[in-house]
């Protein structure tokens, strides 16, 4: 058994910490180039989508199911049978999803800034009011936290849980503060966490009584098939059902796309709520666009076949993700177990193992894997705003280096933990 | 030479009408279907483009010439490829171009949308003001009004001459009114009269001395490259130049996309302005996406590869539009020549031919065409609102329906127009 280095004495540190910049030097000498910054498929994953380049072809029949050109001009919300395909990713009817473009993304940011203009469903425009907040379950995903801070919109933290956020502090400021308009959410392998949402955490969601007539779940559901592994899968309540229980039928938007399924960039993205949200959402739409990429949508529509195909695939791309996250999971158990210098929760499922550092660490952590040649997330990209309160938590996106690189830049990143670890531990004792 | 309508007396007019409605009664009869509603594509245009549905296949390079890897996120303005192809098409250069999604509507609502919320580049956001108003050169585009009114944007006609709008009241509003912050344009085989605007207007725009800061030109070059014919084509100078020559070099935005080049909604599209506008742009981009669709970049620039292969691809386009605008001019010009009873231009390019009634006329002849099965822009369209103060202005859109069915729908329309003003007239003589 290790001793846990807060237990260790001054000189029993300055002697770990003699090891570990010797260690360092050796690891810069290296001249090591890798990036687990951003949760970007890998080569190998990419290349099992290939074979959709050639599902339509100039010999194509590029008529829809129901005999609609994809070619020309039409379908607004999506060909039928691309709605059909997303609808079953996304557990919902198919009348209750619109396809949209390349990015989910974008079509979140439409959403809140269509809120911001129009109001939600006929509510007061946000810009016409004088605060508009959103709660942030933390650590979350940065680019949703940009989307609500590029608008002012203010953000409150909500602690995450290992079932989901802190719903006693959702429910206290949902349902009493008709300011807060929304909550982003990731609620299966949540965005870095790893995490998936308890059934009674989205009981809860569902049953919320908002202050606020126009408060929304951002309900972005980014990893719903992005299982690691074929025997131990998370499965969530379906939100949209639960609310409609719960008598809250619109309170939930629903978001995801084959971002991280085909190819990121050239994908297909949808939004899924209640059928007047979804009116609401397509009268703007109408004025925004004639229609998206349809060609896109029978490409998937036809490689992937039905949600079967979907999953299949998703078992590809299982066997190539896994071995890295493992790289990294056991590096972090083989090195750290025992020192009692950071926290990890092994995710079932999604792109990012989440690492909590010593409080006042986490920047020092990733300047020093910068300084070595591996790039992280930056620290605080997880908050909103960039500032994680106690400096801890860092994000860890082994997706898009081999599983060789990933092992090595993950003893980069346990040598700079114990590192910036033992260095805090002597600033305190000084 | 026939007798003008004007100049019939009222049994006169009573015998063309008897015969008019016969011929009603016979074209009644034929059970037509046809539509000239909207500027989409025939099928025999999309045919064109197939073979670009072969350009990227499975064994692809999919890497940019510069080496990034289309399939995965970044290159967020656009793979520069792609980038230099739409400056090449939109004669600006490449660094002043941002190649977004399939649709450069989009790119005007986000346009809007953002400076109703943000204002232009740091100006105050529009959403913030009591009044803000475009000028909407008539008759145009009704799906820039579409934007403009769903943001609740006052909207000020301005009557189009055959060399642009009318320039003097232009400058009277833009220089003296600082609640003008916008004009829609279509510069070049304008939508839907198919004048381009004369070397004067466009110096006259590049000179305006706006009373708002955060005035611009919404200049949508949509038919930049779509002449009619070889030997007669309309050029236009530069706008962005000639606005940097007048010290005005933020006052515009241009739009264009291959919509009508390739395919109608898996197009690309791009946005092009000065560096200190693009900037702007980006900084919301970025929240905005990750990245537009790459791949269908890349599709674009291999298959067209540069400006020339464009312009190839435009005179095949060019070859089977114009028969359909010949089976309609010509059958303006044998049936209403002389009877003074409406005007039309003959367009050198674009994808509309503009007629205009008799004050009073133009939602009559909608409705008795329709009646008739040929479905046309519904009357007013053309104008803010929907309002046309005259009723008069038409837009004919003969792309789609073969040049047989052209030439059919041609003779339901000019019988109608002239039922419908047979009626006028007896109407004034009551």
């Amino acid at each position: 058994m290790r001793k846990a280095y807060k237990d260790l004495t001054k000189n029993e540190l300055l002697t770990v910490k003699a090891a570990l910049e010797e260690e360092y030097k050796t690891m810069e000498a290296k001249g090591l180039k890798l990036n687990m910054a951003r949760g970007k498929p890998g080569l190998s994953q990419l290349a099992l989508s290939m074979p959709m380049l050639d599902v339509i072809n100039s010999s194509s029949d590029m008529n829809t199911v129901l005999g609609n050109d994809t070619r020309n001009y039409g379908d607004l919300d999506g060909i039928g049978e691309c709605r059909r395909l997303m609808a079953n990713m996304m557990s919902v009817k198919k009348d209750n999803v619109v396809v949209c473009g390349n990015s989910s993304l974008n079509i979140m940011y439409d959403t809140v800034s269509r809120s911001m203009t129009k109001g939600v469903n006929g509510s007061t425009p946000w810009c016409k009011l004088d605060k508009v907040k959103f709660l942030c379950p933390v650590p979350g995903y940065d680019r949703h936290f940009k989307i609500t801070e590029y608008f002012g919109i203010e953000m409150i933290n909500i602690p995450m849980n290992s079932d989901g956020p802190d719903m006693d502090l959702v429910e206290q400021y949902v349902n009493n503060d008709p300011a807060v308009k929304g909550i982003w959410c990731v609620p299966k392998y949540s965005n870095p966490t790893g995490i998936s949402y308890s059934d009674e955490v989205i009981k809860r969601f569902a049953n919320l009584k908002p202050a606020a007539e126009d408060f929304r779940i951002y309900w972005d559901n980014a990893y719903c098939i992005h299982h690691l592994y074929d025997d131990i899968q998370d499965e969530i309540l379906n939100i949209l059902e639960e609310c409609e229980k719960a008598g809250n039928p619109n309170m939930v938007y629903i978001f995801a796309s084959t971002s991280k399924i085909s190819f990121p960039g050239s994908g297909v993205s949808a939004i899924a709520s209640s059928l007047e949200n979804i009116d609401f959402i397509e009268s703007q739409m109408t004025i925004q666009t004639i229609g998206h990429d349809k060609i896109n949508q029978l490409r998937h529509s036809r490689f992937f076949k039905n949600i079967d195909g979907l999953k299949e695939h998703m078992k590809l791309h299982a066997d190539l993700l896994r071995p890295k996250f493992e790289a990294v999971l056991n590096t972090l158990e083989e090195e750290l177990s025992g020192l009692e210098i950071g926290s990890w929760v092994k995710p079932r499922g999604g792109y990012f193992i989440s690492f909590d550092t010593l409080p006042g660490c986490a920047a020092s952590v990733v300047a020093k894997c910068k300084a070595l040649g591996v790039v992280l997330t930056g620290a605080g990209a997880t908050y909103p705003y960039g500032k994680d309160p106690e400096d801890k938590n860092i994000r860890i996106a082994p997706s898009f280096p081999t599983p060789e690189e990933m092992l090595e830049a993950s003893k980069v990143f346990v040598l700079c933990v114990k590192l910036a670890s033992v260095e805090k531990l002597l600033a305190e004792m000084a």
